[in-house]
Protein backbone atom coordinates (compact mmCIF):
# COMPACT_ATOMS: atom_id res chain seq x y z
CA UNK A 1 0.00 0.00 0.00
CA UNK A 2 1.49 3.40 -1.06
CA UNK A 3 1.46 6.12 1.57
CA UNK A 4 0.48 9.05 -0.31
CA UNK A 5 2.49 11.89 1.24
CA UNK A 6 1.16 14.51 -1.68
CA UNK A 7 -2.53 13.85 -0.15
CA UNK A 8 -1.64 13.72 3.19
CA UNK A 9 -0.07 17.53 3.09
CA UNK A 10 -2.49 18.28 1.00
CA UNK A 11 -5.05 17.52 3.53
CA UNK A 12 -2.25 19.09 6.65
CA UNK A 13 -1.94 22.31 4.37
CA UNK A 14 -6.02 22.87 4.04
CA UNK A 15 -6.60 22.98 7.72
CA UNK A 16 -3.36 24.80 8.33
CA UNK A 17 -4.83 27.60 6.26
CA UNK A 18 -8.16 27.42 8.01
CA UNK A 19 -6.79 28.11 11.24
CA UNK A 20 -4.52 30.74 10.17
CA UNK A 21 -7.40 32.86 8.46
CA UNK A 22 -8.77 33.25 12.04
CA UNK A 23 -5.37 34.38 13.43
CA UNK A 24 -5.63 38.28 13.58
CA UNK A 25 -2.22 38.81 13.09
CA UNK A 26 -0.32 36.45 10.22
CA UNK A 27 2.93 35.02 11.05
CA UNK A 28 5.79 36.01 9.38
CA UNK A 29 8.42 33.83 8.12
CA UNK A 30 11.71 34.96 6.99
CA UNK A 31 14.15 32.65 4.64
CA UNK A 32 17.48 33.75 4.07
CA UNK A 33 19.15 32.87 1.23
CA UNK A 34 22.89 33.32 0.76
CA UNK A 35 24.44 33.20 -2.59
CA UNK A 36 23.03 32.39 -5.87
CA UNK A 37 22.71 28.25 -5.58
CA UNK A 38 20.28 27.27 -7.97
CA UNK A 39 18.73 24.31 -6.68
CA UNK A 40 18.34 26.49 -3.12
CA UNK A 41 16.61 29.14 -4.93
CA UNK A 42 14.55 26.91 -6.06
CA UNK A 43 13.84 25.42 -2.60
CA UNK A 44 13.42 28.65 -1.35
CA UNK A 45 10.60 29.76 -3.62
CA UNK A 46 8.48 26.78 -2.97
CA UNK A 47 8.99 27.16 0.47
CA UNK A 48 7.62 30.90 -0.21
CA UNK A 49 4.76 29.53 -2.44
CA UNK A 50 3.71 26.90 0.44
CA UNK A 51 3.63 29.49 3.03
CA UNK A 52 1.59 32.01 0.90
CA UNK A 53 -0.73 29.67 0.18
CA UNK A 54 -1.20 28.88 3.84
CA UNK A 55 -1.44 32.59 4.32
CA UNK A 56 1.43 32.76 6.63
CA UNK A 57 3.43 36.51 5.98
CA UNK A 58 6.68 35.12 3.99
CA UNK A 59 10.10 37.48 2.61
CA UNK A 60 13.03 36.36 1.35
CA UNK A 61 16.49 38.18 2.45
CA UNK A 62 18.88 37.43 -0.13
CA UNK A 63 22.41 37.85 0.88
CA UNK A 64 25.67 38.25 -1.62
CA UNK A 65 27.78 35.18 -1.16
CA UNK A 66 30.48 37.18 -0.23
CA UNK A 67 28.71 38.11 3.11
CA UNK A 68 30.85 38.20 6.24
CA UNK A 69 29.97 35.37 9.11
CA UNK A 70 29.85 37.95 11.64
CA UNK A 71 27.58 40.52 9.12
CA UNK A 72 25.34 37.38 8.47
CA UNK A 73 25.56 36.53 12.28
CA UNK A 74 24.34 40.34 12.90
CA UNK A 75 21.23 39.49 10.58
CA UNK A 76 19.79 36.77 12.54
CA UNK A 77 20.18 38.73 15.89
CA UNK A 78 18.29 41.68 14.26
CA UNK A 79 15.79 39.27 13.40
CA UNK A 80 15.80 37.39 16.32
CA UNK A 81 14.68 40.83 17.93
CA UNK A 82 12.26 41.88 15.75
CA UNK A 83 8.40 41.34 17.06
CA UNK A 84 7.12 40.90 13.43
CA UNK A 85 9.50 38.15 12.59
CA UNK A 86 7.85 34.55 13.83
CA UNK A 87 10.08 32.02 11.86
CA UNK A 88 13.67 32.09 10.97
CA UNK A 89 15.10 29.45 8.18
CA UNK A 90 18.63 30.10 6.86
CA UNK A 91 18.84 28.07 3.90
CA UNK A 92 21.77 25.76 3.67
CA UNK A 93 24.13 25.03 2.28
CA UNK A 94 26.33 28.19 3.13
CA UNK A 95 29.53 29.29 1.43
CA UNK A 96 32.48 27.64 3.10
CA UNK A 97 34.07 30.45 4.73
CA UNK A 98 30.54 30.66 6.84
CA UNK A 99 30.35 27.99 9.71
CA UNK A 100 27.07 26.63 9.44
CA UNK A 101 27.22 25.54 13.02
CA UNK A 102 27.86 29.21 14.38
CA UNK A 103 24.75 30.26 12.34
CA UNK A 104 22.32 27.59 13.19
CA UNK A 105 23.13 27.81 17.17
CA UNK A 106 22.31 31.95 16.17
CA UNK A 107 18.85 32.14 15.67
CA UNK A 108 16.53 32.18 18.59
CA UNK A 109 15.41 28.65 19.37
CA UNK A 110 11.60 30.07 19.35
CA UNK A 111 11.97 31.44 15.79
CA UNK A 112 13.85 28.35 15.07
CA UNK A 113 11.50 26.46 12.52
CA UNK A 114 13.47 23.86 10.93
CA UNK A 115 13.89 22.71 14.80
CA UNK A 116 17.88 22.57 14.65
CA UNK A 117 19.21 24.96 17.11
CA UNK A 118 21.10 23.02 19.79
CA UNK A 119 18.54 24.05 22.29
CA UNK A 120 15.72 22.62 20.53
CA UNK A 121 17.19 19.49 19.69
CA UNK A 122 18.64 18.90 23.39
CA UNK A 123 14.93 19.60 24.06
CA UNK A 124 13.69 16.70 21.77
CA UNK A 125 15.62 14.22 23.14
CA UNK A 126 15.02 14.96 27.10
CA UNK A 127 12.10 14.99 26.61
CA UNK A 128 10.92 18.42 26.90
CA UNK A 129 8.80 19.89 24.21
CA UNK A 130 10.78 21.70 21.66
CA UNK A 131 9.61 24.81 20.55
CA UNK A 132 9.70 23.24 17.01
CA UNK A 133 10.72 19.79 15.99
CA UNK A 134 12.95 19.32 12.69
CA UNK A 135 10.45 19.48 9.49
CA UNK A 136 10.98 15.99 7.70
CA UNK A 137 10.91 13.46 10.68
CA UNK A 138 7.59 15.45 12.06
CA UNK A 139 6.45 15.21 8.61
CA UNK A 140 6.86 11.02 8.75
CA UNK A 141 5.66 10.79 11.74
CA UNK A 142 2.06 12.68 10.63
CA UNK A 143 2.39 10.67 7.27
CA UNK A 144 2.61 7.27 9.76
CA UNK A 145 -0.26 8.34 11.91
CA UNK A 146 -2.70 9.32 9.27
CA UNK A 147 -2.42 5.75 8.39
CA UNK A 148 -2.22 4.33 11.74
CA UNK A 149 0.80 2.87 11.58
CA UNK A 150 1.61 1.65 15.48
CA UNK A 151 5.15 2.73 16.44
CA UNK A 152 5.16 1.85 20.02
CA UNK A 153 6.99 -1.46 20.37
CA UNK A 154 7.94 -1.62 16.76
CA UNK A 155 11.33 -2.34 15.71
CA UNK A 156 12.59 0.73 13.81
CA UNK A 157 15.47 1.51 11.67
CA UNK A 158 16.79 4.37 10.81
CA UNK A 159 19.08 4.91 8.07
CA UNK A 160 21.72 7.67 7.90
CA UNK A 161 22.36 9.87 10.66
CA UNK A 162 22.34 13.67 9.48
CA UNK A 163 21.26 16.49 12.14
CA UNK A 164 18.17 17.13 9.59
CA UNK A 165 16.69 13.82 9.03
CA UNK A 166 18.57 10.90 10.78
CA UNK A 167 19.43 12.06 13.87
CA UNK A 168 15.87 13.51 15.08
CA UNK A 169 14.26 10.73 12.93
CA UNK A 170 15.41 8.35 15.90
CA UNK A 171 14.54 10.36 18.93
CA UNK A 172 11.02 11.07 17.35
CA UNK A 173 10.36 7.57 17.11
CA UNK A 174 12.07 6.50 20.01
CA UNK A 175 9.27 9.42 22.11
CA UNK A 176 6.77 7.11 20.41
CA UNK A 177 8.32 4.16 22.03
CA UNK A 178 10.05 2.34 19.20
CA UNK A 179 12.58 0.51 19.95
CA UNK A 180 15.34 2.15 17.23
CA UNK A 181 18.34 1.46 15.06
CA UNK A 182 20.41 3.74 13.91
CA UNK A 183 22.50 2.63 11.36
CA UNK A 184 25.12 4.74 9.56
CA UNK A 185 27.94 3.87 6.62
CA UNK A 186 30.10 2.12 9.65
CA UNK A 187 27.22 -0.79 10.14
CA UNK A 188 27.77 -4.35 9.29
CA UNK A 189 25.09 -6.53 7.97
CA UNK A 190 22.88 -3.88 6.95
CA UNK A 191 20.73 -6.29 4.90
CA UNK A 192 19.75 -8.22 7.74
CA UNK A 193 18.80 -5.29 9.70
CA UNK A 194 16.64 -3.90 6.87
CA UNK A 195 14.90 -7.25 6.72
CA UNK A 196 14.22 -8.33 10.45
CA UNK A 197 12.68 -4.62 10.99
CA UNK A 198 8.90 -3.12 11.15
CA UNK A 199 9.75 0.22 10.18
CA UNK A 200 12.45 1.29 7.90
CA UNK A 201 13.63 5.16 7.62
CA UNK A 202 16.19 5.51 4.78
CA UNK A 203 18.01 8.48 4.81
CA UNK A 204 20.86 8.17 2.42
CA UNK A 205 20.85 9.85 -0.95
CA UNK A 206 21.70 6.57 -2.64
CA UNK A 207 20.09 3.27 -3.90
CA UNK A 208 20.29 1.38 -0.83
CA UNK A 209 16.93 -1.09 -0.17
CA UNK A 210 17.20 -3.15 -2.53
CA UNK A 211 14.70 -6.28 -3.56
CA UNK A 212 14.64 -9.35 -1.05
CA UNK A 213 16.08 -7.32 1.96
CA UNK A 214 12.61 -6.54 3.06
CA UNK A 215 9.83 -8.33 4.53
CA UNK A 216 5.94 -8.72 3.92
CA UNK A 217 5.19 -6.44 7.41
CA UNK A 218 7.79 -4.09 6.16
CA UNK A 219 6.56 0.14 6.18
CA UNK A 220 9.47 1.52 4.11
CA UNK A 221 9.82 5.45 4.30
CA UNK A 222 12.05 6.28 0.95
CA UNK A 223 13.81 10.09 2.49
CA UNK A 224 16.31 9.66 -0.36
CA UNK A 225 15.71 11.92 -3.70
CA UNK A 226 18.30 11.80 -6.36
CA UNK A 227 18.68 11.75 -10.31
CA UNK A 228 19.13 8.57 -11.77
CA UNK A 229 21.44 8.19 -14.22
CA UNK A 230 18.58 8.87 -16.79
CA UNK A 231 18.32 11.75 -15.34
CA UNK A 232 14.70 10.20 -13.51
CA UNK A 233 13.81 11.27 -10.17
CA UNK A 234 14.33 8.51 -7.79
CA UNK A 235 14.56 7.63 -3.88
CA UNK A 236 17.01 5.38 -1.58
CA UNK A 237 14.38 2.69 -2.42
CA UNK A 238 14.32 0.31 -5.19
CA UNK A 239 10.42 1.18 -5.73
CA UNK A 240 9.12 -0.88 -8.52
CA UNK A 241 10.89 -4.39 -7.20
CA UNK A 242 10.58 -3.22 -3.51
CA UNK A 243 6.82 -2.37 -3.43
CA UNK A 244 4.62 -5.58 -4.29
CA UNK A 245 6.79 -7.02 -1.56
CA UNK A 246 5.86 -4.72 1.25
CA UNK A 247 3.36 -3.41 3.48
CA UNK A 248 3.45 0.15 3.29
CA UNK A 249 6.22 2.25 1.06
CA UNK A 250 6.72 5.56 0.53
CA UNK A 251 7.15 6.53 -3.05
CA UNK A 252 9.50 8.85 -4.86
CA UNK A 253 8.44 11.74 -5.43
CA UNK A 254 5.16 12.00 -3.92
CA UNK A 255 5.98 10.73 -0.52
CA UNK A 256 7.94 12.52 1.72
CA UNK A 257 8.86 15.78 0.27
CA UNK A 258 5.31 16.84 0.13
CA UNK A 259 5.02 16.00 3.69
CA UNK A 260 8.24 18.17 4.63
CA UNK A 261 6.71 21.09 3.14
CA UNK A 262 3.50 20.21 5.26
CA UNK A 263 5.39 20.12 8.82
CA UNK A 264 7.76 23.02 7.81
CA UNK A 265 4.45 24.92 7.17
CA UNK A 266 2.62 23.53 10.71
CA UNK A 267 6.24 24.65 12.31
CA UNK A 268 6.04 28.71 10.37
CA UNK A 269 2.11 28.68 11.58
CA UNK A 270 3.54 28.55 15.31
CA UNK A 271 3.94 31.92 16.82
CA UNK A 272 5.80 32.39 20.42
CA UNK A 273 6.72 35.60 22.19
CA UNK B 1 37.92 -10.73 31.28
CA UNK B 2 36.60 -8.13 34.09
CA UNK B 3 36.65 -4.62 33.54
CA UNK B 4 38.16 -3.07 36.60
CA UNK B 5 36.59 0.23 36.83
CA UNK B 6 37.94 0.76 40.28
CA UNK B 7 41.22 0.29 39.41
CA UNK B 8 41.08 2.75 35.62
CA UNK B 9 39.06 5.30 37.49
CA UNK B 10 41.64 5.58 39.94
CA UNK B 11 44.19 5.83 37.50
CA UNK B 12 41.92 8.82 36.27
CA UNK B 13 42.54 10.27 39.52
CA UNK B 14 45.53 10.60 40.22
CA UNK B 15 46.60 11.81 36.38
CA UNK B 16 43.89 14.18 37.19
CA UNK B 17 45.27 15.40 40.40
CA UNK B 18 48.59 15.84 38.97
CA UNK B 19 46.83 18.21 36.59
CA UNK B 20 44.85 19.88 38.48
CA UNK B 21 48.46 20.45 41.37
CA UNK B 22 49.43 22.81 37.69
CA UNK B 23 46.71 25.11 38.03
CA UNK B 24 47.05 28.73 39.14
CA UNK B 25 43.16 28.82 40.18
CA UNK B 26 41.52 25.71 41.34
CA UNK B 27 38.25 25.06 39.92
CA UNK B 28 35.35 25.30 42.45
CA UNK B 29 32.33 22.12 42.20
CA UNK B 30 29.27 23.87 44.13
CA UNK B 31 26.99 20.99 45.33
CA UNK B 32 23.47 21.58 45.97
CA UNK B 33 21.60 19.64 48.09
CA UNK B 34 17.42 19.97 48.47
CA UNK B 35 16.18 18.53 51.68
CA UNK B 36 17.72 15.45 53.72
CA UNK B 37 17.21 12.66 51.45
CA UNK B 38 19.69 9.84 53.34
CA UNK B 39 21.46 8.40 50.07
CA UNK B 40 21.56 11.99 48.63
CA UNK B 41 23.48 13.32 51.85
CA UNK B 42 25.64 10.27 51.26
CA UNK B 43 26.29 10.87 47.17
CA UNK B 44 26.95 14.11 47.94
CA UNK B 45 29.59 13.47 50.52
CA UNK B 46 31.01 11.48 48.24
CA UNK B 47 31.21 13.72 45.25
CA UNK B 48 32.86 16.12 48.04
CA UNK B 49 35.33 13.79 48.94
CA UNK B 50 36.10 12.95 45.42
CA UNK B 51 36.68 16.61 44.53
CA UNK B 52 39.18 17.19 47.50
CA UNK B 53 41.26 14.16 46.85
CA UNK B 54 41.99 15.57 43.06
CA UNK B 55 42.39 19.21 44.33
CA UNK B 56 39.22 20.34 42.97
CA UNK B 57 37.60 23.05 45.86
CA UNK B 58 33.48 21.81 46.56
CA UNK B 59 31.16 23.54 48.38
CA UNK B 60 27.72 21.85 49.39
CA UNK B 61 25.08 23.99 49.79
CA UNK B 62 22.36 22.68 51.52
CA UNK B 63 18.70 23.78 51.44
CA UNK B 64 15.91 23.31 52.98
CA UNK B 65 13.34 21.06 51.40
CA UNK B 66 10.73 23.45 51.95
CA UNK B 67 12.15 25.95 49.58
CA UNK B 68 10.27 27.21 46.62
CA UNK B 69 11.01 26.63 43.41
CA UNK B 70 11.69 30.66 42.54
CA UNK B 71 14.15 30.89 45.60
CA UNK B 72 15.99 27.76 44.50
CA UNK B 73 16.05 28.90 40.54
CA UNK B 74 17.66 32.57 42.26
CA UNK B 75 20.39 30.36 44.14
CA UNK B 76 21.44 28.58 41.20
CA UNK B 77 21.60 32.18 38.87
CA UNK B 78 23.80 33.72 41.29
CA UNK B 79 25.90 30.94 41.25
CA UNK B 80 26.12 30.87 37.45
CA UNK B 81 27.41 34.69 37.63
CA UNK B 82 29.76 33.84 40.33
CA UNK B 83 32.86 33.90 38.19
CA UNK B 84 34.41 32.16 41.43
CA UNK B 85 31.88 29.27 40.66
CA UNK B 86 33.18 26.81 37.83
CA UNK B 87 30.90 24.01 38.27
CA UNK B 88 27.22 23.72 39.50
CA UNK B 89 25.74 20.25 40.26
CA UNK B 90 22.11 19.48 41.67
CA UNK B 91 21.82 16.67 43.19
CA UNK B 92 18.62 14.46 42.45
CA UNK B 93 15.87 13.83 43.21
CA UNK B 94 14.15 17.16 44.20
CA UNK B 95 11.47 17.24 46.69
CA UNK B 96 8.44 17.15 44.42
CA UNK B 97 6.73 20.62 44.56
CA UNK B 98 10.26 21.79 42.34
CA UNK B 99 10.02 20.98 38.48
CA UNK B 100 13.38 19.01 38.09
CA UNK B 101 13.46 20.37 34.20
CA UNK B 102 13.39 23.78 35.22
CA UNK B 103 15.90 23.61 37.52
CA UNK B 104 18.14 21.68 35.03
CA UNK B 105 17.36 24.26 32.27
CA UNK B 106 18.41 27.15 34.43
CA UNK B 107 22.35 26.05 34.87
CA UNK B 108 24.58 27.86 32.87
CA UNK B 109 25.53 24.86 30.56
CA UNK B 110 29.43 26.50 30.95
CA UNK B 111 28.56 25.12 34.63
CA UNK B 112 26.90 22.25 33.81
CA UNK B 113 29.21 19.52 35.35
CA UNK B 114 26.94 16.91 34.85
CA UNK B 115 26.36 17.57 30.88
CA UNK B 116 22.54 17.65 31.68
CA UNK B 117 21.12 20.76 30.38
CA UNK B 118 19.33 20.91 26.58
CA UNK B 119 22.45 23.42 25.41
CA UNK B 120 24.40 20.29 25.84
CA UNK B 121 22.62 17.83 25.36
CA UNK B 122 21.84 18.96 22.20
CA UNK B 123 25.41 19.91 21.21
CA UNK B 124 25.80 16.33 22.14
CA UNK B 125 23.48 15.02 19.40
CA UNK B 126 24.29 17.42 16.59
CA UNK B 127 27.87 16.57 16.88
CA UNK B 128 29.21 20.05 18.35
CA UNK B 129 31.59 19.58 21.21
CA UNK B 130 29.15 19.85 24.68
CA UNK B 131 30.60 21.41 27.26
CA UNK B 132 30.40 18.57 29.41
CA UNK B 133 30.07 15.15 28.34
CA UNK B 134 27.32 13.72 31.13
CA UNK B 135 29.23 11.65 33.26
CA UNK B 136 28.19 7.66 33.47
CA UNK B 137 28.33 7.15 30.07
CA UNK B 138 31.76 9.45 29.30
CA UNK B 139 32.82 7.09 32.05
CA UNK B 140 31.53 3.81 30.11
CA UNK B 141 33.29 5.47 26.88
CA UNK B 142 36.56 5.93 29.04
CA UNK B 143 37.09 2.36 30.45
CA UNK B 144 35.66 0.85 27.04
CA UNK B 145 38.80 3.00 25.70
CA UNK B 146 41.28 1.63 28.67
CA UNK B 147 40.76 -1.93 27.26
CA UNK B 148 40.76 -1.09 23.65
CA UNK B 149 37.48 -2.15 22.79
CA UNK B 150 36.31 -1.56 19.08
CA UNK B 151 32.98 0.45 19.24
CA UNK B 152 33.45 1.57 15.38
CA UNK B 153 30.93 -0.60 13.68
CA UNK B 154 30.07 -2.30 16.70
CA UNK B 155 26.45 -3.43 17.25
CA UNK B 156 25.56 -1.38 20.56
CA UNK B 157 22.43 -2.14 22.28
CA UNK B 158 21.60 0.04 24.87
CA UNK B 159 19.36 -0.98 27.58
CA UNK B 160 17.56 1.96 29.22
CA UNK B 161 16.25 5.65 28.13
CA UNK B 162 16.70 7.63 31.06
CA UNK B 163 18.47 11.37 30.34
CA UNK B 164 21.07 10.93 33.08
CA UNK B 165 22.37 6.95 31.46
CA UNK B 166 20.18 6.19 28.19
CA UNK B 167 20.07 8.51 25.85
CA UNK B 168 23.50 10.03 26.34
CA UNK B 169 25.32 6.73 25.83
CA UNK B 170 23.56 5.91 22.52
CA UNK B 171 24.72 9.57 21.58
CA UNK B 172 28.15 8.79 22.50
CA UNK B 173 28.60 5.49 20.77
CA UNK B 174 27.08 6.67 17.80
CA UNK B 175 29.70 9.37 17.36
CA UNK B 176 31.93 6.94 17.93
CA UNK B 177 30.55 4.88 15.11
CA UNK B 178 28.74 2.22 16.71
CA UNK B 179 25.63 0.87 15.19
CA UNK B 180 23.21 2.01 18.00
CA UNK B 181 20.26 0.34 19.36
CA UNK B 182 18.07 1.88 21.93
CA UNK B 183 15.69 -0.73 23.86
CA UNK B 184 13.37 -0.14 26.83
CA UNK B 185 10.12 -1.70 28.39
CA UNK B 186 8.70 -1.22 24.73
CA UNK B 187 11.13 -3.60 23.51
CA UNK B 188 10.12 -6.65 22.02
CA UNK B 189 12.35 -9.51 21.61
CA UNK B 190 14.51 -8.20 24.10
CA UNK B 191 16.53 -11.72 24.58
CA UNK B 192 17.68 -11.82 20.84
CA UNK B 193 18.69 -8.20 20.66
CA UNK B 194 21.36 -8.91 23.72
CA UNK B 195 22.32 -12.14 22.06
CA UNK B 196 23.04 -10.91 19.09
CA UNK B 197 24.98 -7.23 20.33
CA UNK B 198 28.56 -6.94 20.55
CA UNK B 199 28.70 -4.48 22.86
CA UNK B 200 25.01 -4.49 25.66
CA UNK B 201 24.99 -1.32 28.21
CA UNK B 202 21.71 -2.14 30.48
CA UNK B 203 20.85 0.91 32.79
CA UNK B 204 17.65 -0.20 34.05
CA UNK B 205 17.70 -1.08 37.61
CA UNK B 206 16.61 -4.52 37.92
CA UNK B 207 17.93 -8.45 36.99
CA UNK B 208 17.69 -7.97 33.33
CA UNK B 209 20.60 -10.05 31.42
CA UNK B 210 20.52 -13.64 32.63
CA UNK B 211 22.21 -16.58 31.41
CA UNK B 212 22.03 -18.07 27.68
CA UNK B 213 21.38 -14.45 26.20
CA UNK B 214 24.61 -13.79 25.52
CA UNK B 215 27.42 -14.59 23.29
CA UNK B 216 31.04 -15.31 23.48
CA UNK B 217 32.02 -11.88 21.86
CA UNK B 218 30.06 -9.63 24.39
CA UNK B 219 30.98 -7.37 26.00
CA UNK B 220 28.59 -6.20 29.01
CA UNK B 221 28.22 -2.93 31.04
CA UNK B 222 26.46 -3.33 33.81
CA UNK B 223 25.00 0.18 34.99
CA UNK B 224 22.10 -0.95 37.47
CA UNK B 225 23.11 -0.55 41.05
CA UNK B 226 20.44 -1.72 43.62
CA UNK B 227 20.05 -4.35 46.36
CA UNK B 228 18.82 -7.30 46.36
CA UNK B 229 16.50 -9.43 48.80
CA UNK B 230 19.59 -10.52 50.91
CA UNK B 231 20.56 -6.94 51.02
CA UNK B 232 23.79 -7.76 48.83
CA UNK B 233 24.47 -5.09 46.48
CA UNK B 234 24.02 -6.54 42.53
CA UNK B 235 23.41 -4.78 39.15
CA UNK B 236 21.36 -6.03 35.88
CA UNK B 237 23.65 -8.31 35.26
CA UNK B 238 23.49 -12.31 36.38
CA UNK B 239 27.32 -11.42 36.73
CA UNK B 240 28.03 -14.74 38.40
CA UNK B 241 26.77 -17.17 35.64
CA UNK B 242 27.35 -14.66 32.94
CA UNK B 243 30.76 -13.49 33.32
CA UNK B 244 32.48 -16.97 32.02
CA UNK B 245 30.35 -17.09 28.86
CA UNK B 246 31.12 -13.60 28.04
CA UNK B 247 34.68 -11.17 26.50
CA UNK B 248 34.29 -8.45 28.91
CA UNK B 249 31.78 -8.06 31.57
CA UNK B 250 32.12 -5.21 34.46
CA UNK B 251 31.01 -6.05 38.19
CA UNK B 252 28.86 -4.36 40.54
CA UNK B 253 30.01 -2.80 42.56
CA UNK B 254 33.49 -2.25 41.35
CA UNK B 255 32.80 -1.51 37.33
CA UNK B 256 30.50 1.59 36.38
CA UNK B 257 30.00 3.21 39.78
CA UNK B 258 33.74 4.68 40.29
CA UNK B 259 34.14 5.42 36.18
CA UNK B 260 31.17 7.82 36.94
CA UNK B 261 33.30 9.44 40.39
CA UNK B 262 36.04 9.93 37.62
CA UNK B 263 34.55 10.91 35.11
CA UNK B 264 32.43 13.68 37.28
CA UNK B 265 35.77 14.86 38.33
CA UNK B 266 37.20 14.92 34.96
CA UNK B 267 34.33 17.25 33.84
CA UNK B 268 34.21 19.38 37.77
CA UNK B 269 38.53 20.08 36.79
CA UNK B 270 37.36 22.02 33.19
CA UNK B 271 36.83 25.59 33.36
CA UNK B 272 34.80 28.29 31.15
CA UNK B 273 34.99 31.81 31.15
Amino acid sequence: MILDGKAVSNKILEKLKDKIEKFSIKPHLVVILVGDDPASKIYVKNKKAAAEKVGIRSSILELNSSISEEELLGKIKDLNRDPDVTGILVQLPLPSHIDKNKVVETISPKKDVDGFTPENVGRLVIGLEPYFYPATPQGIIMLLDEYGIQLEGADALVIGRSNIVGKPMAQMLLRRNATVTQAHSYTKSLEDKIKTADIVVSAVGKKIVRCKMVNKNSVIIDVGIFRDANGKLTGDVDFDLISPEVKYITPVPGGVGPMTIASLMYNASKVYH
